[in-house]
This record gives structure tokens, sequence and C-alpha cells, in this order.
């Protein structure tokens, strides 16, 4: 046990700071760029962002990468969500036929897709799924903790691995389990110190009575558990699930391995915050995409000085805003390398002779 | 001018309502697509808005295209802009040369674009930009109406047979032409009943003194014009410019020609509200992109039950956010194509038996 926490320990010791000098040429190149100062607002910042995280001014994200965990939640015999658990291990298996939302996307958008199931409650051998099955499912945290100190450190190395061991140029990381807005709420109540309901949305769309239920069933699993607010391991393995932990793993490898990281909804965003806590190096390389309905979700933001790109009412999860976050990457990539700069955009003088003097 | 009153007339009555029924069988099918009803947010109501404007449930936009109008405005000799009035020759030129913010995007993302010069105050023949030039300028609106009504009528037409005649799937309507910023705040001021400092920014980065100048300038446009505020061809003829008012016609072609036009920032906003309350159905064809920092852009947006689907702190223009919202038209239609609807969604049984019992 205590190898494994060596080794957690020597990974976050190995995220690098981002790359300032590059990030300095890269804000200098911005600034002369025929544009008013600014007026590309974020796709300048991030520009200078991929800068740090690559040390060159210009950047191309040619590979494109979505890693989604996918595990199952003791916690759904309390009948905190209104899809069966089963849907978990289907939609898994979907995720890898391009058929899922997320993965339909990933698909049109060029973006890989690696699926890795973590603790799904199904035997997925013989399909594409990459087993990393830490077990059939955590334990119900409203009755006890979820998985041991081990599992979770487990969970959270196998995450970290997999984007080390991915050849991508940037990362989504995305889940798939039923119940797991009811983990990532209560570990973002734990980690952000705030009431339960303030970090609690309707999941998947729970009527009024569940919705009052799950609330019920956070702030038991909060009191029987107590997990230690400052210790980002014990909130995951008292009241997380395999999948939150192995995308926490999933941004500190990224970040390890200098590569950007996107954050998808609630989930994942619970996840980076974790990621944050344990590294806060982990800060420099991740990248917001679309703004959650999932009231959590602005939290984190606000928590990580964040502000999401996309406004698109989205609320499937799958890392569904990943591949949407990409284009605008890209789109960033693109101002940076292709834009004339004030020098450059200057044209033949014939063209800018007034037809009609005098204006100004 | 009668005949050309006449052309307009007839063009708004060409506009044909959307197909109520396609979009009910896009309705349907967005509702049987495995995932949580409505999970999908602004992509569902994208494609659903599709399925009205082709009368086909499934979409593709193979062909995306910017269409830039540029002209100079009378009103700058008031110091109303930060930048000289040559910059709209000089990037207008650049915009055919994929060096300037929107065409490296609309070159990057794979879409057309046409750059139409209807007033810019130097000669550019010569050059790709498509020569429709009704006057080297504007008059200063500060002193009189910017143009007679007949030249405002003769370009909404050239919007509209430029959108009309251009083989797209999707248009963005963008814009270039120092000034515009002002036009667009007195159409905006005068088209909502509002008070000028409500939808007056700071366009490409005004100081506090030449921000209170541009004000005053507005104010007195509109004392001295007095625009029929229930009469749009008056608004833009008293107060607009020759960009707004064909990038209004090119909202009315592309609603004409059964085309989806893609709204940049607050100039094609002003644009499209113009379009709006000529003909009401093109309300149906209207998609908006970036939330542009300008402040008049979400008046409009309200007024016209529209919300932004980019939060990037853009302030460009050139139809910059146009080439990153056709992404997420993509990604719409690429969801109502290819997502696994409930029935497609089942794998096989043998995936779902769980490993552990009991959970639900």
């Amino acid at each position: 046990m205590i190898s494994t926490e060596q080794k957690l320990n020597e990974l976050i010791a190995s995220v690098p700071e981002p790359d300032k000098k590059a990030m300095e040429l890269a804000r200098k190149r911005q600034s002369i760029l025929a544009k008013p100062p600014g007026s590309l607002g974020k796709l300048e910042e991030l520009s200078i962002q991929l800068a740090g995280i690559t040390g060159r001014t210009k950047n191309s994200l040619e590979k494109k990468h979505l890693l989604v965990f996918a595990a199952d939640n003791g916690v759904v015999a309390e009948g905190v969500s209104i899809s069966p658990q089963y849907v978990t291990a289907s939609q898994t298996v979907n995720l890898t036929r391009a058929k899922t939302g997320a993965s339909v996307l990933a698909k049109h958008f060029g973006c890989g897709i690696t699926v890795c199931d973590v603790g799904v409650n199904a035997d997925l051998e013989g399909t594409p799924v990459l087993n990393r099955k830490l077990a059939p499912e955590t334990y119900n945290i409203a009755v006890g903790p979820a998985m041991s100190r081990e599992l979770a450190v487990k969970a959270i190395i196998i995450g970290a691995e997999l984007a080390m061991s991915t050849d991508a140029d940037v990362f989504g990381v995305g889940e798939m389990g039923i119940g797991n807005t009811t983990t990532a709420s209560a570990v973002t109540a734990s980690l952000l110190h705030t009431d339960v309901q303030s970090v609690t949305g309707r999941g998947g769309g729970l009527t009024d009575k569940s919705f009052i239920k799950k609330i019920d069933v956070i702030e038991q699993a909060l009191s029987v558990n107590k997990p230690d607010s400052h210790d980002p391991v014990d909130v995951l393995a008292k009241v997380g699930g395999f999948d939150i932990a192995a995308m926490c793993g999933a941004f500190i490898g990224s970040s390890a391995a200098g590569k950007p990281a996107v954050i998808d909804g609630f989930i994942s965003a619970a996840a980076a915050l974790c990621a944050v806590r344990l590294c806060p190096r982990v800060r420099s390389y991740i990248i917001p995409s679309h703004a959650s309905c999932e009231r959590g979700y602005s939290l984190i933001m606000d928590e990580l000085g964040l502000e999401p790109m996309l406004l698109l009412d989205m609320r499937l999860g799958e890392g569904s805003g990943c591949p949407l976050a990409f284009q605008i990457l890209e789109a960033a990539c693109a101002i940076m390398s292709d834009m004339a700069t004030f020098d450059e955009a200057g044209i033949d003088d014939c063209y800018l002779k007034p037809l009609r003097e005098g204006s100004c």
C-alpha cells in the first residue's frame, strides 16, 4: 500500500510548471497580430495557455483523444437514479461503437476514444472496452466507504497511466456510470465545504421526490463516512467512485505528460477539482468546455477560476462537451499560427488611397 | 425607386414558413435517441430547427460559407473609432487572403468566404473582393442621413441576392467597416426604443473620453435624423451603413433560399434584428454564435429570444464567431444522424448480467 501511495506522490511531483517564457512570447505575438488587442478573447488566452503547456508559441492539435472511464456505483441501491444500473454496461459498450452522444461527436470531429472499465458491474471481455476493472462496483456510500484508500489510489494511477501511455496532443476526460452525479455531489460538497443542496442536481432527470431522496442519501453518506476534506484521496475513497478517481488520475497524468486536458461536465469537473487539490500545478493544464446544468458545476468552476466556453444546456456526460471544446482549441491554434501581424497585414498603397477625402 | 421597393417586398414575401411537420418528426426522433430526454440541450433544439428549415429530419452541412460585407462610414469623421478609416480597405483585402481572424478560422474549418465591397472608401479592383460598391462611404450620420432610402433598399437586395446565388448549406454573416459599432448602436437604439448608453460599447477599444464622445455622436445622429423606428429601412438609411443594410439582406436572402444563417457579434445581430423586423419569418432561420462583449448585443438577443452558444469574450467582428458556430451545428446534425435509438442501443444480454447482484 505504501508503494502505491509513493507512486502517486512521484506522479504528482513529476507535473512540470508551465513554461512562463513560452507564455510571454505567445502573449507578445498575440499583441502584434492584426486585430484590436484582446479582441479574440479566450482564443488568445487559450493560445497562451497552450504555449505554457507545450513550450511552443505555435501549436497544432492533430491528435485529439477522449478518455472515458466507466464504473458502477453501489449507491444506486438507494434509488438515486432514474436509469437502471445495467445502462452503465450497455452504454459503455455502445461508446466503443460510435453510437452514444459523446462517441458520435468524437467520430464526427476525428477524435480518438478509449473507453476504460474501472468497475462496471458486468463482464465486458470480448468488447473493445479496456479492462482495468478494480471491482464490480463500489460499495454503497450511504452505508460505508465506496472503496479502500488503496483502491482509490490504484484508480487514480490507472487513469494517470492511461493518459501518459496514450498518444495524443490533447485529452478530453469523460465518464459513464449510473449514479455518478450522486458521488460527484458528495465529493464536491466535501471538498468545497458546502451544503449538499447547493451542489446537487437532478442527474438524468429525477422527480421531486427522488431528488429529495438523493440529497438525503448524500447527506447520509457524508455523515456516515466523515471524509477528510483536506485529503482528496480520502474523499474519493469514502464518497467517490472508481470513475471519478480514475478521471482525477487522467487529469494528473495528462499534466505530467505535458498535455492539455478538457473538462466535460459536472462529474469531470469534480474529478478535475480533486486533481488540482492533489497537485495545484494541474490547474495550468485544464481547460473547461460547456456549462453543465448540474448545480455543483458552477461552484467548481468558481473555485478553479475557470469559465465554460460553451453554453449548450447539455447534461449528458460521457465526455460529450470535449469534442466541441477541441474545435475551439484548434481555432485558438489557427489564430496564433496563421493570422497576419500588423506588419504583414500591410497591403499595396493603391488600395489605401481614399476615393472620398476628408473623412479621417 | 418604387420597383426597388417592390423587389424587396417580393423578396420578403418569398421567405417560407419553417416545415412544422419535419420539426415534429425531428422532435420525435430526439425523444427516442439513447440519452436522458433533453440532455443534449441546444444540440437537440438546433437539429429540430434545421429540420424546419430543410424539411428533412437528418441534415448535413457540407458547404459552410461566410459572407462578409465591407463598407466605410462617414461618421468616423467625428472620431468615434480608434482605428483609421483605411483599415477597412486593408482588412477587406486581407479577408480574401486568409490572414484576418475570421478568414483564418474559415480556412481552418473548411468554410468558403465571399468578401463583398458595398461601400469601401478605396478602389479594390484587381483584388478578389466582390465589387458591389454603392458609394465610397456613407454620409456622416451626425450631420444627416447615411444614405438615401433607395440606396438602403439596394444594399439590402445586394445582400439578399448574394446569399441566394451562393451555393452553401449554411451561411455566416459578418462585416468589416471602421465605425460600424457606432451605426449598429444607433440602429439598435432606434429599433429597441432604448437609450443610447445601454446599447453602446467601446468598439475596438475606445478611451473613456472617446467613449463619451461616441455616445454623444449617436444621440446627435438620432435627434438630427429622427428615424422612424417602425420602418427598418428608414432606420438603416438614416443612421445605419451599407454593411448593416447588406447584412440584413443576407439574412432575408438566406431565409428565402431555405438556408440557416449564423449571426456573428453585435453588428451582425443588429442586422438580424432589422431582417426580423422586416420579415418576422426570418427568425426561424437565424442561429446565434458567440456572446459579443458589445453592450447592445444581449439586448438584441433578448428581443429575438436567442441565447448565444459560445462564451469566448470575442469582439473582433468580420464573422469570426460563425466558423465556430458551424462546428456546433455540425455536431447537432451528427447527433441526429448517427446516435443509436433506445431500440438500437440494446446489446447482447451477456454483457448485462451483473457480476454482483442486488444493487438495483
